[in-house]
């Protein structure tokens, strides 16, 4: 057994729900820091940007800075810039200026994200036609999240929404965001420890929990956000610890140390 | 060779492209009718009602009755009534009537039509929650077609959507209607013929020509409607007969009397 060197937080169904903490998960972070491990806050969050979201952890108590945070979007723009692309963007307008400086003329693919009442049927028939129209449709996907809850319902995730284009389209996405290692590496790589060194904190099994321990890291999924009792019978993901909250699951990561 | 007792012919992309008829698709119906074959109508159309739809297509120019139409609606309030299921009723608003007396109070199943532009957030996460919380989720799609042409323009159907919700949910739909091979059975029973005295002629290669070719009905594909090139080449599905148009297709069916 390593030591725990640092810990990766999922946000949504895990620090808070909404605009509220989930119960004494400001208090877990704290004990988290107080201990010296490292933390990052590893999100597929795409419906506000990082400094908005950040703003908004902080009015709810809990102590964190933009460079903790890995999330889908500016990670996506650039990607994008990299490879010279051109995005039809499906995305949520709150999050258009982490795509500041990306050019939208004659698009070359596609870039979804989660929308949420901005998935009409007209601006999916947008990103549709994109993909149709191109001989080899390029999808990127911010996340495969299925669903999520908010403000106590379940509602439809990224994920589903690039289920749909990929059927009308025959295009297979490519994630950028949780479970793609690549996403789990990069808050490894700033912490400058070794996966088996990690644990990863969510409320998704299949993006948090299995992304992680498919990179090597210590998933523990919480009964919090949308978890839901049949996750523990998954046939194919099982996770390091199943702790009830954020709370009990750093009790169970420092009883490691 | 087996004479050519019946044709099946689809409506949307064939006769007809939204309010208007096809290119000499009224005359080509009549040359059917003059020359004693027997026709019957299979559509997957759901957004209006097969009511309105024969008036509709009688104002075009057709001559057809609503006995001589195979829609997905009426089809499936019977399977609904016949095994006492209580639907959520993800249809449009237009064709609820065709749902007459099937109850609707605490689903323990999802029906999901072509809905358009009632395809919101909203709408499909209220069909996603019925599913979510069914120990196993029950879902019947109105066909399972990915896109069709409207005012001249690909927009999704309603078999894309369906993806999405059996990616949320993990349920696997069942098909009412074309390529599902009950739905072709029916309209020969109708006309009383068998598989080899019958031709399909869509422009659906898969739900239209695939459909009919399963249960052994020669299949002829137009170059009208949602018909693109790329449909010439694939893997699978190799049409009987492709044909520029309903009034071509008529023509090569003459021709094998
Ligand atoms: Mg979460
Ligand atoms: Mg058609």
């Amino acid at each position: 057994m390593s030591k725990v060197n640092g810990v990766l937080l999922d946000i949504t169904g895990v620090l808070k729900e909404g605009d509220s903490p989930i119960k004494n998960s400001v208090e877990a972070v704290e004990r988290l820091r107080e201990k010296g491990i490292k933390v990052r806050f590893v999100t597929n969050e795409t419906q506000e940007t990082k400094n908005s979201l950040v703003s908004r952890l902080s009015k709810m108590g809990f102590t964190l800075t933009e460079e903790e945070v890995i999330s889908p979007c500016p990670a996506m723009a650039h990607e994008l810039r990299r490879n010279g692309l051109r995005p039809h963007l499906l995305v949520h307008p709150t999050v258009l200026e982490e795509f500041d400086g990306v050019s939208t003329e004659n698009p070359n693919c596609v870039v979804i994200g989660d929308c949420a009442e901005h998935f009409s049927y007209e601006n999916m028939n947008k990103a549709f036609r994109v993909l149709i129209n191109m001989s080899e449709p390029l999808l990127y996907s911010l996340g495969k999240g299925k669903y999520f809850r908010e403000d106590g319902e379940l509602v439809l995730d990224v994920g589903s929404y690039a289920a749909c284009l990929e059927y009308a389209t025959g295009a297979k996405s490519k994630i950028v965001g949780k479970p793609e290692p690549t996403f789990f590496q990069t808050a490894l790589d700033m912490m400058q420890i070794k996966p088996e060194e990690a644990v990863m904190v969510g409320d998704d099994l299949v993006s948090d929990v299995g992304g992680a321990q498919g990179c090597g890291i210590k998933g523990i999924l919480v009964r919090t956000g949308k978890f839901r009792p049949a996750d523990e019978r998954h046939p194919e993901v099982k996770p390091f610890f199943i702790a009830d909250d954020l709370y009990h699951a750093v009790d169970h990561i420092i009883s490691l140390l």
